[in-house]
């Protein structure tokens, strides 16, 4: 099988599994596992915060960012193809009792001037903005990279307005891989970032969410309240901590596979690229082989190959560690088949 | 003062108040009262459906019906500057748990391809999509009415999920006045109603939420929660009824006031007049006159005529019938003198 | 009939009509109308707060003083039969998301020692203490008037934990007519008091809110996503001026009422008392007359009496003023006459 | 050190560490881990339900339960002590919006008359009661096994009023290896169950959630929501299968090395022994040493034995796997020679 449905297939490495079997443990919920402590430490120094919590997953990295900036009847404004908004069940709503308050972006990059306009004056009759969440890089704009003069601009709009950001940094890896900015640089016009370990990074489980040493306290007790309070976690946090040594530079080779197979994709009759390929994700639009996403995907797993449905008439590849090069190519070849039969 | 701010300003008639001081009241929590009887079984006839409950709002009328036909972790597809998403305090959100998903509308009405493509399949990232709001009619989008044929389609697809749909009717009696459409064939595509009877109609409180027998036992349930159950409301509801008697024809002089109005409007200098004018509302762009909405809605203040700013450069102004043809005209007459004057 | 079920059930006077019909209103959501600024100075002064905030139930004053006191994660602590607890749907936990920790009290007074010990300290798994509300009179217990000394040790413990109290005074004004204690001696000793106006003092609906500027002014925007603001709200708050001003010393006329029931209920056969009668409140035990409550209030009904069913064999009888010492004796005799006749 | 302040505090085995080194992973988000798959079965099975759900925490399996069972504006039944009410932060008030009713227990054990006069009837003013929780082994209580008996007859009174059951087991292999019970027979007294398997059984993270098949695929949306969906959970759910395999059967050491603590603590100047010693866990009174809790503890760990303050005036110790014979003996040597100091 070539998996190229998602990142989070990546399974752990020999290293990490060695981690995981030497593990140094204690009780994470006293605060005592010296593994999680150490990748804590970490992820805060790389992303230049002064503290961090690690987190079972990105959705609940996330979750907790909104319950620890917002209070119920607050308005959250994020693009309106986030992950946020498109793929954690409506949770923050749920949980924060928040109002989701979505932008159109350009390749997931919010406007700036639109961004102001929706900020909510004080008013008896409406929410209050409590909170803006940026996505880098973008899932649902195909791994696009958020310019940082975007967020730039739009971190001195937040300023002004005293409303916090929170970045949703669940592949800033990728973003900062790409664009050679440093994870630190996008994460100082930032507030809370939260990065995932176990996308291209390749760590089993686990995201990390980062901050000030106040938000991670309130960030700790959310954290209980939503069961991710984990005991001898460093079984976890170790090899999330061989995931960040050794995998953040080698993403590059993850992008590279991804424009090799987004221009194989584009020669073949019947597809177009979506997506201007930055990072690891390519999104085709398959309807010119007259078939829907659906059907395509379902005639790529007969021969071996596994990609996501993403639309109607979109699917979507994502590049990882656990397929290199000659699995692209056997994959394009693949694709190039499908085109060749009749329907 | 000629107060053009909003029909909510209206003030209860010498009949509405003759009938609040002749009410037979009771006690409506033990459903006892019989002019809220009277009232809510006057309009669920009116509105064709089986039952009906008195509440004292909209906002609170719009919320049962969100808690009434939701679970927590839904998403409710509404209009993108419908009021329960832009004037209701994200309170959706906070008390039912429910996500807003926005369409842009045309005039308020949302386009059923949007729509149809914007309802969720069943997925465990997913939020299930539980409501669709329609507003008629369309209050920010200056008194629009939703035209019927636009709702049947919705209605269409509506039923083909087997999703619910409520009607903000707030401004529904308006709606019907200027279609000539009856607020039943309205109310027959949708599942729930809410109408307003201190608006345009002029009593001093309440709304209507009406639906299915089913539906408004459980919206009874939430109007206890929400502390809407009131004791010799009677007293409100009486009145509510000389508003439906004697005041929904009435709306047409409101509708041509407000045309009068527009077109007068349209003549001065700096003045633009940014909707098609149905039914009593009237939004106007100012900018040409080198004034912020605020700051030419406080100078038409000054000459004792009261409108809201509605945006950074548009003011709404509402007709209703405490307000004249004559009292129009003075206010033509202000908004003339403020154009003329340097500023 | 002869009325027993609730003081709610009292209707307006005449005087109260007629000021429903001459009130001078304007619209409350704008601030707007008289009566009620009139109504909430008026209680906020009898109560010295520093503001009050006009509702229409007292199920909404309670709700939005845990709203505005309170975060999600936070716990209330109130009496085990409060009607907070009790009576409102669970409505503190849906809206405010607070955890309700009951505690079993002396005819409806709390233990201060069961109190300070309740008070959680800080911890992580720990909900942190944020409200707690009192109730008085007591309507479970029997309309018990919480004597100012339980009060005042409690305050001093919520002082020094810093935990505001919230007053659920539905009957406080019974409360201060029976001990001879101003409502504002009591009122002092908690951060905010709701009191009620449809109840003893014949008010048609409405309760009012009452604290400090700063918490009025965030129950204001609560109110508003409850769907309590309402428009012309005057033509309530008319007659609730008048109940103020009329109807509060004639409580000890309920309450002289009330002890005459009880006196001759008690002589019944098959009938206890089960409550010091010290204010409008008689709860009695039917067990010995081998009826269940259920049959017992459905055989007075046959004989023109209303009281409710309180428990599986305790009924209770609520005096006010529709129901005068003639209606009583009437009472007792229907009473003593379902005592003789063989079951 | 000799950590006797939890059983969470286990350390994975090395046959667990190896597991994990070893395990065969895939996404479980996808459901394609094969060691989490095996994982669920073989608890379903052990438990005699349907199917299964791997959670990060005891406190998501309980939120989830809950969350799955209930709709906002239930009311859940729990002993006043238990792990739900006092220890989850009122996370199931803010998730879930439903309200806590808790009652007094006999050692964690309902008493069922109790808990019958608990559950609401029909009426606009109730929650409605939409769960019963049971937490065998009770934690607060000392780890007291919960009588079957008592199960039997409280899922008589839940089927009568179809009202569900949870069962918190936390500790559930305690109470059947105390009492000789299957886990099914305690299981299949109540719908849902969840199993933790970091306490006693010495997995390094993890609990088990089980029922009917509908509700695990209703609690795995909600566990996607609470953020609780892991990617190569395999690495913690094949040492959960060690756990299993492994250390059910030895948890008798661990009730035979409590009783050896508690007989040898009750020897002591000073302190009494408060509950039953049945399972793991002993609670001690330390009164009568002049000392707080919190003083004693502090004393104990100077000497290199961990307790926790579980009151004023109680100490709970719990013994478990890395804590053997030899160290019990330890640890009474320190308390004896505390006892024998002049404070
Ligand atoms: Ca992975
Ligand atoms: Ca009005
Ligand atoms: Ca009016
Ligand atoms: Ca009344
Ligand atoms: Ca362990
Ligand atoms: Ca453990």
């Amino acid at each position: 099988m070539i998996d190229l449905r998602s990142d989070t297939v990546t399974k752990p490495s020999e290293a990490m599994r060695k981690a995981a079997y030497e593990a140094e443990v204690g009780d994470d919920v006293y605060g005592e596992d010296p593994a999680v402590n150490e990748l804590e430490e970490t992820v805060a120094d790389l992303l230049g915060k002064e503290a961090a919590l690690f987190v079972p997953s990105g959705t609940q990295g996330n979750q907790i960012a909104v319950l620890s900036h917002c209070n119920p009847g607050n308005e959250i404004i994020l693009e309106e193809e986030s992950h946020i908004f498109l793929y954690e069940g409506a949770a923050t709503s749920i949980f924060a009792g928040v109002q989701t308050r979505t932008l159109k972006g350009q390749r997931g990059a919010i406007c700036p001037e639109g961004l102001a306009a929706a900020i909510r004056k004080d008013d008896i009759h409406f929410p209050e903005t409590g909170l803006i969440c940026l996505e880098n890089t973008h899932n649902k704009a195909g791994g696009a990279v958020i310019p940082i003069e975007n967020m730039m601009v739009i971190a001195q709009i937040a300023r002004e307005h005293r409303i916090p950001i929170h970045l949703d940094g669940a592949r800033l890896f990728n973003a900062s891989v790409a664009s050679g900015i440093s994870v630190a640089k996008y994460a100082q016009l930032t507030d809370t970032v939260q990065v995932c370990l176990s996308k291209g990074l390749g760590a089993p489980v686990g995201s990390v969410l980062a901050g000030s040493e106040l938000f991670i306290n309130k960030a700790r007790k959310w954290r209980k309240r939503l069961g991710g309070g984990m005991r001898q976690a460093g079984i976890l946090a170790a090899p999330g901590l061989v995931a960040l040594r050794e995998n953040i530079e080698r993403l590059a080779d993850d992008h590279e596979n991804a424009k090799l197979l987004a221009d194989g994709l584009a020669e073949i009759d019947g597809i177009e690229i979506l997506n201007k390929v930055e990072t690891n994700i390519v999104l085709a639009d398959v309807q010119g082989t007259g078939m829907t996403a659906d059907a395509y995907v379902q005639l790529l797993k007969e021969q071996q190959v596994l990609a996501n449905a993403f639309g109607p008439y979109s699917v979507r590849f994502v590049t990882h560690y656990d397929v290199g090069k000659g699995a692209i190519k056997k994959a394009l070849a693949v694709a190039s088949s499908l085109s060749k039969q009749p329907n």
